[in-house]
């Protein structure tokens, strides 16, 4: 993997965005290796995603962000320019069940999540020994109905020492409170066992079930205040029958769980998800 | 194709039914080429569909259903015996979108649809020499807030005129009158532009672009009197982008439901599905 | 659709391509709605795709051509430059079976084809009357051994006189001559039922239902001198079974093949498909 | 899960089988929970499948054994019945490469694997740890041009002392000798990395690049001594394109590996899976 800077932006649309971008960076010698662009014509709003190869820059990061600062501004962007070389730090929230912590420490561990786990928080001991298996500190932080809003507090302590950008609920099956939805708007990543807006809330194996649907799903979203209802980043589904009990929809479910929630943030730690209101821009590969 | 009976039996489940069924049948040197069967046991109820080998049964469907009656009264079952060589009538409602229509009217006239079309009923005249030119008779029955009943009679006396036995909504756009479902209960099948419980109502691909979904879908259905929520047959889904307008969910839509429509309806004309309370069972091949 | 011209480009990759493109078309006051970039670090090759707004340049095709033609040199690029309001000509080549030239001429005919259909060329009588309620010119030029280079030679001076721009293949089950393939190279698009490299040449179900293959699929792609070799635009599959025959396998392996075609087709009516070598890129939107 | 038989059967195919198993097992008071049939007309043979309640037939293997071996000789039957509650010992063959490994231990550990995992052989040390954090023991067998028939015939003496039944070779890239395939022919399951018979042999996703397909896949299949050519359990794909580099391919081709390995060899593990010839019949639930 070259080592690169990502330029991600999104502004009100207007003619000659991308010439003065792209005019830059030309300017600066820069080499322009993935290049995506997204117009919403609805909401006259423009979205931008550049991999520059860092060598082309000389690898001078905070130099390309005080030249670009003029632009932005001009151009009135909200924009972020981020280096493969400084990949996100993840705080992984769990409870009991294993198979997405699992999935996201295994793929860590192999080099194949291009972030940094630095830590699990959980409310139950259960993970204890895979997540230190991976040599990945494990915080215990019960939450009861009455401990809730210090536990949070912890929690989010935990996360600020680490000074974690991201935050993953790989099925940590807690509601977050809304100051912390806040605190990390756009930078908590959940995953939710169905194919939403389908069955939001409890037990959606069990209300798929009822349903007799012929197939179910996972959403890797936001989580924003409003429960099972955030900007979803990828979903996806598996097909089923008749024949299927609950059991078996939360073992086929379980694989899609895991396939959507790596995806999606993979796609986050990659800058690739954009989000205006409450849906996503994602600049897939 | 060889002609075969399909025994199709739903009953309270207990030892010893497939047993006496194919005991039954092997007595009278019958040979079955296809078996299915399903144990609910959360409702303790069983399935189960035979296609034997008309042949093998000397052609002879009353003598079969008369021995047969018998063991269903023991065992107090629900069930039908069903030739192969007399394909269901099929009543198709349709309105202006002509892509469900014209999809059944192709295959039907391929002999790739083992149903029979009998007629085209609609609101519109929109459609008639696409089923003109294929041979079907094509009746123009308008709907209006004030004329709803007795536009409805009209379409149900044409129905029974043709003896059809099965009512496929072909995007027909119209609610039908809680006695029309209820004449035609388990034999009424529409099709949902969305990936059911996801959409109800009017406008799904709308709501999908709003709520920024990455999958639509399509589910077809048995009607009930509750609008969008009768058993579900077959749904299927096609994935989506950010890039896409309200105009491309439509055309993608477009293919995934005449393909679930016709797959749906397929199941249903072979007597692969059973329905148990909101539920369906269906033995696909 | 707002009218665009779709400016497609591909040369050797150096830095600046982009800036000087796109701050060409900021200084014309040209609107870009949709663009795509690829770099082939492979091969050090670079392909852009902007749809730019032709009302923003005048709607003025032959004097944006003039001026781009300077780049155009300077960078050595392969390129074309295709207004949406003038859509690419069409030649079918069909034989006996219908499912695709069915499923293109009613897209068409529905409006949801990016192209013109001039006129079908047949091997065959059969699928006369289905053109003609379509409107369209039905060529009937039979092939056999022996009259093969005339037959060739009298359906290309069709396609010519019809100006048509791209020849497809709608299960058309002749292979071109040479000369054809070299006299339309990157314009004849095929569709084969199979998924490419499996199963190359004849009856392709009934490899897959030897082999015990658990999907099947079809492939579209160009068609070059070496049967069933040309670069692959699109492909797709759906599963089977042991249950299913080779007749099975046909009838699911039809819906695959009309949705692959128009798919692939699509994409290069918009000028979505680039070829190299013997690889594409594609584009979608 | 309750404690089942499964009985499996396959025989030349002749009226009556049916009758004549079930009405043997209704007889015994035995309940059948899931019944599974096939005829395969082409060779005229015949494949059942049912799940008893080992309680209805009063927990004893031995004695419906006994019992029924008569009808296996009357019908000519190659026939098998296995107690869910003995799952089969399986032998994990690994080399470097960690992603089905992992996959499958993890599913053992969480109990979501109906087999027991008796050992890891393997030809490097590279996943020593991996095994042992499971608990299960590690056998390090390197093999070199030189050593082959040593080092298998000590693998071999491995998988028996452990009384293992099935052997996984989970990306092991090593060609088994052709005795080790016909010792445990119809046992020994492969994942390969494409979608067979596309690629087979070394680097299918090099190739698969090269070729610029826009699937790839992977298969599970039976080893049999000619190179990636058994009976195929499970295929699946996954959508590639043109932006993505080999290394792109691999990782998302070891996705489908992993999963459709664990598919395959669940299905196996659940003697849902018949051979006939080169191709199988699996009884999915």
């Amino acid at each position: 993997m070259n080592r690169v800077f990502r330029l991600v932006i999104s502004c009100p649309d207007r003619n000659g965005i991308v010439a003065r971008v792209s005019g830059f960076i030309a300017q600066l010698g820069g080499s322009i290796v993935e290049a995506n662009h997204h117009t919403d014509s609805e909401n006259q709003w423009f979205f931008m995603r550049y991999e520059i190869l860092a060598s082309s820059l000389g690898n001078d990061l905070e130099g390309f962000k005080t030249q670009f600062s003029a632009i932005a501004t001009e151009f009135n962007m909200q924009w972020q320019v981020n280096d493969s070389a400084s990949p996100k730090k993840i705080a992984l929230f769990a409870s009991k069940e294993s198979h997405c912590l699992a999935d996201l420490l295994y793929r860590w561990h192999e080099q194949d999540l291009p972030g940094q786990v630095a830590c699990v928080i959980a409310n139950h001991e259960d993970l204890r020994s895979m997540a230190e298996w991976y040599g990945v500190p494990f915080h215990y932080v019960p939450v009861t109905p009455d401990t809730k809003p210090a536990a949070f507090a912890e929690a989010e302590k935990i996360v600020a020492d680490y000074q974690a950008e991201v935050i993953v609920l790989a099925r940590y099956m807690q509601i977050l409170p809304p100051n912390l939805c806040a605190d990390y708007a756009g930078r908590v990543i959940n995953i939710h066992h169905s194919f939403l807006p389908s069955f939001v809330g409890a037990k959606p194996y069990h209300q798929a079930f009822e349903r007799g649907v012929k197939l179910i799903g996972a959403t890797c979203h936001y989580v924003t205040e409003e429960l099972d209802a955030g900007p979803i980043i990828e979903q996806d589904v598996v097909r089923v029958s008749h024949s299927q009990t609950v059991e078996d929809l939360k073992r086929l479910g379980r694989d899609v769980e895991k396939n959507v929630l790596s995806k999606g943030l993979r796609a986050h730690l990659e800058d690739r998800v954009l989000i205006l209101g409450n849906k996503t821009v994602v600049f897939n590969a």
